[in-house]
Parts: C-alpha cells; sequence; structure tokens
C-alpha cells in the first residue's frame, strides 16, 4: 500500500522534509499538533508538557507495562502562529540522532483537506543518517493514518 | 591584524562553526553568555529577556538614539549546562537569515584559558549564505574583544 507520508531525504544533506494530504480541515490538523489529549491518541505518548505558543516547551514520554521508560524526549517552541506554523526544537533522550529543529507549516486545500510540511534540519548529516535507519517513513505513516482516524472521529 | 575569532563556512553547506579562545577562565567565560549586564556590554544590546537555563527563552532589542528599533532578536533555549554547553534558536526579526539553532561549547584551556566553539545550523545554504554576505566575522571578532576586555576588568 502507498504510504501517504512522504519523506525526502537528498544524499549528503543535514536536513530531510515531509509532505503528507490530510481528508480534514486546517484548523483540526492544527489542533491534532497542539491539544495534548490528541497528541497522546495519535502518538501513543503521555505528554508531560506541551506548552504550544511561543517560547513554549514540551515534554513527552512513554513507559511500557511496567512502567520502564522506553522513550522520552522535549524541547522548545521557537515559535507557534496557530493553523499556519510552528517552529521547534526537538531532542529524543539517549539516542544518536541530536537535536533538531523542526518547522511545521498547515496549509489549507479546502475546507475539508489540508497539507502538512514539515522541514527538518539536523546538527550533521551523520546524525540525519542514523534517523533514517531507524523504520521513520513507516512508523510516521502510521502516527499520521491514525491522526486522520482519530480526529475524524471526533 | 589578525582576528581571534575564526569562522568556517565551507560551500554548499547550510552550516558553519566558530572557534575562539580567550584569556579567561572557562567559568567567566560562560558568565558573559548568560549575565544580563555583562551580554549588554559587550554585545551593545538592550537585554529584554535572557532566561538561561533549559526550556527558557531570551530577547534582544538595540535602539538608536531617537528610541528607533534598529534591531530585534529572539530565541529558546532547549539546553544550557553550565560552564559546558548552552543550545539555543535564534532569530534576528525582519531579516532573511530564518531560524538557526546554535550550539555553543565552553571549554577549560587552564586556569586563565578557555575556548567557545559555536556551531550554527541554518534553515538552508541560501539564508547561511545570505547571513555570510553581512560584515559578520568582523562584528564577531570586535563583539568577542570586547567581552573579554570587559570581563577582565570587572
Amino acid at each position: 500500500m502507498e504510504r501517504k507520508t512522504k519523506i525526502n531525504a537528498e544524499d549528503g544533506k543535514q536536513e530531510l522534509s515531509i509532505v503528507r494530504e490530510f481528508d480534514l480541515p486546517v484548523d483540526l490538523l492544527f489542533k491534532a499538533h497542539v491539544d495534548p489529549e490528541i497528541v497522546t491518541l495519535w502518538m501513543g505518548t503521555k505528554v508531560l508538557k506541551l506548552e504550544s505558543k511561543k517560547h513554549g516547551s514540551w515534554q513527552f514520554e512513554t513507559s511500557d507495562p511496567d512502567g520502564n521508560v522506553m522513550f522520552r524526549a522535549h524541547g522548545v517552541f521557537h515559535d507557534v502562529i496557530p493553523n499556519d506554523k510552528i517552529t521547534r526544537t526537538f531532542e529524543m533522550e539517549n539516542a544518536p540522532f541530536g537535536v533538531q529543529i523542526e518547522f511545521f507549516e498547515f496549509e489549507s486545500l479546502g475546507e475539508e483537506k489540508s497539507r502538512l510540511s514539515i522541514h527538518t534540519v539536523f546538527q550533521s548529516v551523520s546524525h540525519r543518517d542514523q534517523m533514517l535507519k531507524l523504520p521513520f517513513a513507516h512508523g510516521l505513516n502510521m502516527a499520521h493514518n491514525r491522526l486522520e482516524e482519530i480526529v475524524k472521529s471526533l
């Protein structure tokens, strides 16, 4: 099955870009990125903090059924413009991917259609290439599928 | 006269690196980056906000003698480790340089000597190249000279 979330990573660059179109109005697509309860549902992580505003910060954590932390990530919001842009930093703790800066753009393609574009810039080419060794494209596509289903069902 | 602050920017990359050695102990070099009064002196800008801690934020502004704002910049601190590291975002308002992520490293080279390394990553190669058209290397070298003189005289 074709993946709806497309990832483009040119050889030798320290950046990648992600594009996905959703059957959702742009305000709901944006809301799915800033509302802690909705983020919890589609990302499957505990949202410890999500201050989605200029100079705010965020922290996510996932534990296994025994309560052991499996994943922890955090960062800061450089800027947030509702239904338009989010610029934030991202760091997965205890992982070899460094600190990334991510530029999210939200675009309306009609009443029930919208596009999300994410431009991620890494500390180096090798940090990016480490990240690309993960089943990253598959995981993100699945998460975006969940996002669409969950928001439609709200 | 040879510049003590060295800037390295390889062709076609969206990053640059800056290195400078100071005749200062590392704790004072670090302090000169987080203490609002000292920053004001060597950067010559008004410090509106400088929360030098993980998930803090900062804002600088410079006005001409008539009170017109000439320069305004802001960003967030992804992380701050005293005498060791600062990771922050940087954006100059109304300028074509985009949002940058900056990695500062502070290193002791002895009781009265230390090294500052800054790795700056840009949104794109062209954003970086726009920035390099400014008298950037000269300005930063002058600012670092002032930093050293001011901190020595405290």
